[in-house]
């Protein structure tokens, strides 16, 4: 069967760009015993995946240049060498960047469309929210009457921290890139407040604003972000804190995690006597390790999100084609939402 | 009672000169209902007293100019008008950088001359010997097999983390300040191997030669230097590893923890990627939110001391007017051993 994909062209040198990027078509094998061919609904892009773009160690391999991207997909079953699914039938599978793929049924999970709309596989009731959860219950230990921030508010994971801490009593602050965000944050989400990082000129002044917002100091710095909000929110750590870190966007297009390090004061020496002095806890987690929970999260999550308790929110781009730019989209702060991309009907 | 003390003159502006320092005559009171007073025979000098020496916020208030430098001291009972001490009671107390002082009797521990020679309460068997054994227990996790990588390895704290590691099945590989302290590591306190950082001319051959002392990468990084040793350290740490942060002394004197942060590159967003990818805790802890453990470390290191298995060394500076130079040298790492000052016999 013809299918096209999106593969790396090229490593991206700093930020990513369209020529990182090829689509290409090819023909797909029938499935094999075992295999299940379907074809790819909605691409969920993450900010994990520009670390798959570079070469070097990093929790998982690199994609080769000429691979197609990596990604999980919701997709429809067409042919099926397996009892466990029909034609019909959605799974969720690492499908890449494509719009069609064979996988082998053992790799694929279920999507229920009664649950809810089968994206929200994707975000709320999937990988992103499912990361929210657990860094939450597991690293952040969060009391009621304690403050937390998060950065990438209104993004998938951050909307999901901010308001799962909501419901366990805590103040909740988010940071966030523009006053439509913003809005979106505190009034559809329920932050108790939420700040522009675009409107403060540097993380001192943001970390003033964010000093109004939590009169009680800081307990939980839901770390997803890195940067201006990392440097912004450190001071005001309360002794005990805890710091559960799950990813770090606001450095993955700009080359300082790489062997060079990052320009500018070396903000090390900083954050390290303040994890000293304030006997603070941080805990880098990857989602990956912790799936035997996942029945966990979903058991508390889906009423939640269902009865409307939890709000989510998407940003649909249209095409496979659209992939590329809607992944640079979402590196750069201007999606809204969760990101995915509508590749078929 | 006429009597000696060291108080702050001024604070430092970056390294610590004899000029923040001056010598003063006084006059004790007669020790009220509850007190005691005492003549300090064994004062202790430890890293933590250079954050002492700066105003602003730490984990304990700055000692003021004028004001006696803080300290903890081994001192004989001269007087007492409290019945838990009588004259000749050995105790241990804050007596500061001081030849006499007046302290009410509930702050004082009675120090046993038969368990160990009286000057080990300051090291070995006293809050820097609890700081690596608590250190290690509640927040290095140390497991039979696993690597563990401590600095400043022949100091109060790191021989402790060492041996203890070495004790419980670790293999224990320590880093120094020159080859006379590495060969003590190695033959005196039983390292498997300790590394000069003075001889390495960056952070990057240091880091060369840890994997090569490392082979099966870092599990436990005991940070009390911070600078090039974890600069160096960071990318060598396994999954899952841990890092408990009681101090930094590499940095203590460099100004790089002030509110500027340091210079040359930001090695925050290297270190932070590091914690995520590889899924490091850090935790930062100090050492008085924990004296209730306190029985439960000399129960199990007093027998080890005194039947050999765990090593001690001092380095002793002789008279109350030595403890400025005495502690400058311990700041540049120019002490061997744990750093007391015999104030009398």
């Amino acid at each position: 069967m013809e299918y096209s994909r999106i593969v790396l062209a090229s490593r991206p040198e700093g930020r990513v760009s369209e020529n990182n990027f090829r689509v290409e078509s090819g023909i797909l094998p029938r499935p094999a015993k075992g295999e299940v061919l379907a074809r790819v609904l909605y691409l969920s892009l993450d900010p994990y995946m520009r670390g798959r773009m570079d070469a070097g160690k990093s929790y998982a391999p690199a994609v080769e240049i000429g691979e197609t991207m990596e990604g999980r997909a919701v997709a429809e079953v067409l042919e099926s060498n397996d009892p466990a699914f029909a034609p019909g039938d959605l799974v969720l599978g690492s499908f890449g960047w494509a719009s069609h793929g064979v996988l082998p049924a053992a790799g694929l999970m279920r999507v229920d469309p009664d649950l809810a709309p089968p994206s929200t596989a994707l975000g709320v009731l999937g990988m992103p929210g499912f990361t929210g959860w657990l860094g939450l219950e597991a690293f952040g230990r969060p009391q009621k009457g304690e403050t937390l921030v998060v950065g990438a508010a209104t993004g998938a994971v951050g909307s999901m921290v901010g308001q799962l801490a909501r419901l366990r009593g805590l103040r909740a602050v988010g940071v966030a890139g523009g006053p439509e965000k913003c809005d979106f944050a505190v009034k559809e989400l329920g932050f108790d407040a939420c700040l522009d990082h675009r409107a403060a000129p540097d993380s001192a002044t943001l970390r003033k604003q964010l000093a109004q917002a939590c009169p009680d100091g800081v307990d939980v710095y839901f770390e997803n972000v890195g940067d201006k909000t990392l440097e912004a929110v450190l001071p005001l750590m309360n002794v005990g804190g805890r710091i559960p870190v799950c990813g770090m966007i606001g450095w993955y297009d700009l080359g300082a995690l790489g062997a060079g390090g990052g320009t500018g004061r070396n903000m090390l020496p900083l954050a390290w006597r303040t994890i000293l002095v304030q006997r603070l806890a941080v805990q880098g987690f990857i989602i990956t390790d912790h799936y035997h929970r996942f029945g966990e999260f979903l058991t508390e999550v889906a009423p939640l999100v269902r009865d409307g308790r939890i709000a989510w929110h998407e940003d649909v781009a249209e095409g496979l084609e659209a992939a590329p730019q809607a992944f640079m989209n979402l590196l750069a702060g201007r999606n809204f939402g969760k990101q995915i991309v509508k590749v078929a009907q």
